[in-house]
C-alpha cells in the first residue's frame, strides 16, 4: 500500500516569496525537516513530499493563497490534524500543503441558540470542551479527537461513536465558510435550522475531502448536555442476537441510545492481550459483545438500561452483562473499544475495511465475509467491530498466525475485492466514514452509480477547473 | 400577487403524440377542464396555463419524458400534491406539467433497518400510516399532509411541526432517485446512515424545487414509534418567557421534545373566532401561548412535562397551563394551531412571511417587526405564530380592521421589505420552510451571498443547460 516517495519537486522561488508574503515568513515552511510531520501520517502508510507548507491564520489569507495558486496553476492539499486514514491529507505529488491548524478560533458560542462557530483548525476535543463549558454537548466523538480538527471532520464527514443518536458530521453543521479554488469566499455561515433559500451548497463541500474548496469555518449544532450516562458491556452469541438487542434498545431508549457497538471475540481478545491495563468486564468468554451507552437529560438512563438488559435476558438474547458502576469503569469499557485498531498491530499485517450495509444485513454480511476471506486466505483472522446501530463495521482482517506480513498485505486488493463484492450486493458502502482519499479512489468508479460519477466529475470541473484542489483525491 | 393568465401556448401536435406514447393516452391530459386542477392552487394566488399534463407511472416514463423534452427544448414543471405556497409547482408560462401522483408505490418497508422506500407520488399521510403499520414513526408532519407528496416534500425540503426533534425533510432522506433533465436516471437510493463515497449529490436535489431534476423516489428514515405523547397548552407573557420555557424543556426532555410552537394572542383569537368547534384551552386570556408536545418511547413523558411546567411556574415563566387529558383534547389543542392560517382569511388581506432567525433572536425579531410594520401601516395587525424551537415564524400581517384588502395587499412588497431587513440583520432566512418558487425569486439575489448565487447559477447551467426544468423558479 506504500506509495513511492517522489523527489521534492521544485517550486519557483519567486512564487514561494509571494506565498510567504501572504502568511508571513514564520508560517511558510520550506525546511524539509520541519515539513516532515505534514507529509507523513501516524501509521506510516502514506508518505508525501512537498516543497512548501503554508500556515494561514485567517480566511483572508486562505483566500489569497488560493487566488495566487489559481493564477499560477499550483496544486494545494488542505490539511487539518493529519489524522485521516485514506491518504486524503497527504501531498503525494509535491503539492503545496495548506495547514489550517492556526485557524483555531472559536468565533462564537451562542448557547441559547444552541450553536457554536468554529474555525477549521479548532481541535475536536477543544470544541467539545468549549461546548461543555457552556453546559452544552457537541456530540461528534472519534478516536482521533485529541488531534483531528473541525475542518477535517467536515471535509471527511466524520462519523464516530455517537452518530447513532446525533448523526454524522454533516448533520452537525448548520453553516459553512468555504474558500473556493479561485479565492472567492463562499459565506454560508448560518445558525438557522430551517433555511430554504436556494440550493444546498453546504453539503457539497462536506465530505468532499478538500477537492472542491477549503472549509475555513463552520457553525455547529449544540445539544443539551446529558445529565445521566449509563454504559453496559454485554456478552451474546451472535450478531443476530445483537441486532435483536438493538431493536429492543431503540424502542426503549429511542433518542437516548447514543452508542451501540458490536465487538467480535477476537477484537476483544486482541485489546485485552495488547492494550495496557485492559480487563475483560465479564467473567466468561463470549463469541460476541455489545458496548451500549445511553445518555439522558433525566435520571432515567439507569432504569432504561436495566429494562433493556432485563428484556434481553428474559428473551434469551444476551448471556451476560455488566453495567459500569462509575466513571472509571465506564472509561475502562471504552478503552477496551478504543484500543481495537491499535491492538491489531502486534498481530501482524491487517487489511482494513470501513464498510456499511443496511443495519438488518449486518449478521449476513459478517457470515458471508468471514467465509469468503478464510476461503481466499486460509488462516486469515477476521476482526470485525464497529457501529452496529449505523450498519457501519470496521471489517478488519489480521494475517494468519505465523504467516508473513508482507505476503499477506500484498493480497490487500484481493481481500478488498471479495469483501466489497458482498458489501455492494447488500446495498452497502465501501467507505462508510473514512472517505475515499487515494486509498479507494481507483475503486470508486467500479462501485458508484455511473451517472453519479459523471456528475461528480462535472462538479469538480466546475468548481476547480484547473484541478488544483487536492488533486488525485476522490476522483 | 396574482400573476396574469397567459393564453394557453400551443404545442406541436406531433410532439403531444410522442409524449402521449410514453405515458399512454389516458395519462396525457390535454382537455383544459381536466387540466384546471393542475394549474391552480387552493388559495387562488397563482394561476398557470398548460397545454399538456403528463401523468407517468414509472421512473422509466419520467426518464423518457425528460429525454424527449430535452431533444425538443420543451419546458417541464414537476408537480406533486400541488400544495406548495410559493408558486413552485405552477406552469406560469405554458410549460408541460409532469404530475408524479401516479408514482405512488411504497417500494419497501425495512423495519429492522428503519427505512422505507417511497415513490415520489406517495401522499405524506399514506407514508406516515404505512410506517405506523410497521410499528415505526415517519415523523414529517405538516398541514397539507393529507394531499402533499413525498416528492414535493423533498423538492421543497418541507419543515413542519416535528422538525425540532427529527429535522426537516432533508434530514429524513437517506437515498434518492432522480431523473435528470436529459433523461439520465441518477440512482442514489440507499439505506445507509454512513456512506462517504464521493460528493453528496442527494442534497443538491432536495430543496431545489424541481429545477435541477425530478425526484422519483426516496429511501426515508423511520424511527421507533413513541409510546407516550403528552401535550400542553401554556399561557405566558412574552416570547422572551417562551424562550426561557424552551430552554427548560430542552434540558428536561431533550430529544423527546417534539414540538414547541409559539402562538400570539391574536393568532389564537382568530382561530377561536373563525374555526369550527375551537375552544380556548385556558380560562383567562394571555398575551402569548406555547403549544408543546413530548413524545417518548417510555411512560415518562407525563412526568417530564409536569416537571417542565412545574419549573416554569416556580420561576414565574408561565402563567397558566393545561395538559391534554386524552387524545381528543390533544387533537383540540392541535386543531387550534392548525386552523391559524385559514383563520386569517375572514379577517381580510394577509401578507405572509415564512422566516427564520437564530432561536435566541426570536423575541427581538417580533418586537422590531411589530413596530416596523405598524409604523409602515398604522392599524396593521401582526399575527405571528410558528415553530419557536426552530427559530421559524410564520410572521403574517392582517390588514387594519375596516380597511380595504386590495389596498393593503398592494403594499405586499413594502411590508416584505421592512420585515426582511430585520430578518437579514439578525442573520435569518426569508424562506425558512416554504421555498423560493416564483414568490421570492426576485428577492433571492438581494438576500443571498453573492458567491452562493453565482454557484447556484453554475449548478443550474450544468444540470439543466437548456433551462427546461421548472424554468423561472428559484433563480
Amino acid at each position: 500500500m506504500n506509495i513511492a516517495k517522489p523527489a521534492v519537486p521544485p517550486l519557483d522561488p519567486q512564487l514561494i516569496e509571494k506565498f510567504r508574503a501572504i502568511v508571513g515568513a514564520k508560517y511558510a515552511v520550506t525546511d524539509q525537516t520541519d515539513i516532515e510531520p505534514y507529509v507523513t501520517e501516524e501509521r506510516d502508510l502514506f508518505h508525501g513530499r512537498s516543497p512548501l507548507v503554508l500556515r494561514p491564520a485567517s480566511t483572508a489569507e486562505v483566500a489569497a493563497i488560493c487566488k495566487l495558486a489559481s493564477e499560477h496553476g499550483i496544486a494545494l492539499v488542505p490539511q487539518g490534524g493529519n489524522t485521516g486514514l485514506v491518504g486524503g491529507q497527504t501531498p503525494h505529488n509535491g503539492e503545496v500543503v495548506v495547514s489550517l491548524r492556526r485557524m483555531d478560533k472559536i468565533r462564537e458560542v451562542d448557547a441559547p441558540s444552541n450553536t457554536m462557530t468554529c474555525e477549521a483548525g479548532v481541535v475536536l476535543q477543544v470544541a467539545q470542551q468549549r461546548a461543555a463549558d457552556a453546559d452544552r454537548l457537541f456530540p461528534l466523538s472519534l478516536g482521533a479527537e485529541g488531534s483531528c480538527t473541525i475542518g477535517g471532520n467536515l471535509s471527511t464527514n466524520a462519523g464516530g461513536t455517537a452518530a447513532l443518536a446525533y448523526g454524522v458530521a454533516r448533520e452537525m453543521a448548520l453553516g459553512l465558510e468555504v474558500v473556493l479554488a479561485d479565492g472567492r469566499v463562499l459565506n454560508l455561515l448560518s445558525k438557522l435550522k430551517k433555511d430554504n433559500t436556494g440550493y444546498d451548497l453546504r453539503n457539497l463541500f462536506i465530505g468532499a475531502e478538500g477537492t472542491l474548496g477549503i472549509i475555513t469555518a463552520a457553525t455547529l449544532k449544540l445539544f443539551p448536555k446529558p445529565r445521566a450516562i449509563e454504559t453496559a458491556f454485554v456478552g451474546l452469541a451472535s450478531p443476530a442476537q445483537a441486532l435483536k438487542l438493538l431493536s429492543i434498545a431503540q424502542v426503549e431508549a429511542a433518542g437516548t441510545l447514543t452508542s451501540f457497538e458490536l465487538l467480535s471475540e477476537v477484537a476483544v481478545d486482541f485489546s485485552i492481550r495488547h492494550g495496557i491495563d485492559i480487563r475483560d468486564p465479564l467473567e466468561a468468554k463470549h463469541r460476541w459483545y455489545v458496548l451500549m451507552e445511553l445518555s439522558s437529560p433525566r435520571d432515567d438512563a439507569r432504569d432504561t438500561l436495566e429494562t433493556i438488559l432485563g428484556k434481553g435476558l428474559d428473551h434469551g438474547i444476551i448471556d451476560d452483562a455488566a453495567i459500569a458502576a462509575n466513571l472509571s469503569q465506564r472509561q475502562a469499557f471504552w478503552k477496551l473499544r478504543d484500543e481495537m485498531s491499535a491492538a491489531q498491530k502486534p498481530e501482524g499485517g491487517s487489511i482494513k475495511h470501513d464498510i456499511s450495509v443496511p443495519v438488518a444485513a449486518v449478521p449476513d454480511f459478517i457470515a458471508e465475509a468471514d467465509a469468503a476471506v478464510v476461503k481466499l486466505i486460509p488462516g486469515a483472522r477476521p476482526v470485525p467491530f464497529g457501529h452496529l446501530g449505523d450498519g457501519n463495521l470496521h471489517y478488519n482482517v489480521s494475517q494468519p498466525v505465523g504467516g508473513n506480513a508482507a505476503d499477506f498485505l500484498a493480497r490487500w486488493h484481493e481481500v478488498n475485492a471479495v469483501v466489497f463484492e458482498i458489501v455492494l450486493r447488500m446495498g452497502g458502502s465501501i467507505s462508510a466514514e473514512h472517505g475515499i482519499g487515494v486509498l479507494k479512489r481507483d475503486e470508486l468508479p467500479e462501485v458508484k452509480d455511473k451517472v453519479a460519477i459523471a456528475l461528480m466529475r462535472q462538479i469538480k470541473a466546475m468548481l476547480d477547473p484547473l484541478g488544483i484542489m487536492n488533486p488525485g483525491k476522490v476522483l
